[in-house]
């Protein structure tokens, strides 16, 4: 039980980000020649992992054009055929591999009815690559924990480059710039991952929950620690939880529970105070001075997202080894998944 | 313990659908006149249990009209003021009380930005249906129980016939007719939710599982049994579900699954068989004829999850009364949520 391999892909991301935003110029140029004029809309493509940073690029992306951002139902395309028309749509596929088949048939069909399309993928000789008009390679390398790290972490930063791309972001290139010293500190600083899993060991089960531009790294960290430690975690807007979900909140049930600066802010932390009213366990990854797994402060919220997962990454690996699982290969998980 | 409301107002489907689908010939007329023209694509807006309803219109409208359907993501317009551009989008907004905050904002938000909007609610004088250029009234009559059934049924329905106005369905107005009759039969056979309630009665937690079509009724019958079981349940499709949760399903694990006619049929059978592999308790509601709580297996795919949100609202029920739980009334929830 070392988990290695996901420690040493997460210790690479501060010098594998790096080199990603490094080449934002060159991708812009490209996403820029891609994308349909006039643009109506964008779609985005993805399942699993992806389908978090989609869901982070889903806000990204609407913020920086003011356009519709719509996440595809890859089943209408590969399983129901649907005759559809996607004119003036730009198409955004996210896989790893490239070689998940449904989003790759999800692709063709959506570009045979006229979009255009964009993969984002580690892979650029792959079968996802070689059918889109444009590739943002992740660049990151081989990946060989079953747990995705280093390639999600890439995915969401893929993201904010493409919203750089095609309209006007929160956040300035500098900002980005900082991004990956901002990942190393965090890996630097494992302790509150290690007393945090402490804290949680006894669960059988969890919720993460953010608002906003965190909602998707709520998500992707509720993944993350399903995979690798063999519990049932979901992640929750905290507005769809007080919708039902929380009924099953009792005492002593853990909540992690993302929160960052700006808007959604005041809403997270009285959820908060909701939950632990109800005595749940509830456990911080936040930018406020008390929280049980910081966040630096002074990165715009739309960013944020990518710290998080990181936070999320040690927690789940923290979590797995205090249970005595080994992350790296999760039982019963494969890395490309067909469906 | 009775869950008298639910029951009675559960009862009452047949009949409020029937009114609902016999209105078809007006609301067609209504929302055809507000639909822009020419149509980009179609943005729909909700939470809880109207999500449910909303994914459900996000496959049959996209499969109808054959345009790039999003679900809207609220904070973007409440808490970010996101300067956006809809024009050419029918913005669909669904409420059944009319009155929770943000989806009127949002509501506004968007049509200030060029959309054109439905409001489907249960209350034509609501904050939601003044704001609107049409509304789709459900007329299902006040609703008592805490969780919610004929107004979700009746969302479910209000898509079909929104699909209908809009592009070429793949039912016909013979098949939404025969709902009506067809959940009436099911209403009466009560006797499948009692023996899977006994079969679920020591779990702590489940999953639902289904894809396509029938996806929405698996996220509605988990929120179901969430909100009046104060239990873990949350719905996956089985596409999903491969990429990583299928790691926390260990022996004895609850799932159920849910299944229909159709090209989604034979991977969610294999996935049962699978998950009956890891030895989980599988439990199902579907048209096979083995099925643990049948549905009639003549209706198409595209309508069947209206039929699979009754069997889910008869399991919540079943399963709350077995545990001792009040169902018209979950500990800590409250009708109209504020967010």
């Amino acid at each position: 039980m070392s988990g290695e391999h996901m420690r040493q892909e997460m210790a690479e991301q501060p010098a594998r980000l790096h080199d990603l935003i490094s080449r934002s110029d060159e991708i812009r140029e490209r996403v820029r020649k891609t994308a349909p004029s006039p643009m109506h809309g964008i779609t985005i493509v993805a399942r699993g992992s992806s389908d978090h940073a989609a869901t982070y690029g889903r806000y990204l992306l609407e913020a920086a054009t003011g356009l519709p951002i719509s996440l595809a139902a890859p089943s209408l395309h590969t399983l129901y055929h649907a005759a559809v028309d996607y004119r003036g749509q730009l198409v955004v596929c996210v896989s790893q591999s490239g070689r998940t088949p449904e989003i790759v048939t999800t692709l063709d069909h959506l570009c045979a009815a006229g979009g255009q399309a964009v993969a984002v993928t580690n892979d650029r000789l792959s079968p996802l690559a070689e059918a889109a008009d444009a590739v943002v390679e992740l660049g990151v390398g081989e990946e060989l924990a079953v747990p995705a790290t280093k390639t999600v972490t890439a995915q969401f930063t893929a993201f904010a480059l493409l919203a750089q791309a095609l309209g006007s972001t929160p956040f300035s290139g500098k900002d980005l710039a900082a991004l990956p010293g901002l990942v190393e500190e965090m890996l630097d600083d494992d302790e509150p991952a290690v007393m945090a899993a402490e804290t949680l060991a006894g669960a059988s089960h969890l919720i993460v929950v953010a608002r906003g531009f965190l909602y998707a790294a709520a998500l992707e960290c509720a993944l993350k620690i399903k995979e690798t430690c063999s519990l049932l975690a979901d992640g929750y807007s905290s507005a769809d939880l007080r919708h039902g979900p929380i009924a099953a909140v009792t005492a002593g049930f853990p909540v992690v529970a993302l929160n960052g600066p700006g808007p959604a802010h005041d809403d997270v932390a009285t959820l908060v105070g909701e939950l632990g009213e109800r005595r749940a366990r509830v456990l911080t990854i936040a930018t406020d001075a008390d929280a049980a797994m910081p966040l630096p402060p002074d990165v715009p919220e739309t960013l944020l997202p990518i710290l998080a997962v990181v936070r999320g990454q040690q927690l789940a690996r923290a979590l797995a080894l205090r249970l005595g699982y080994e992350p790296d290969t999760p039982e019963g998980l494969s890395k490309v998944t067909v469906t």
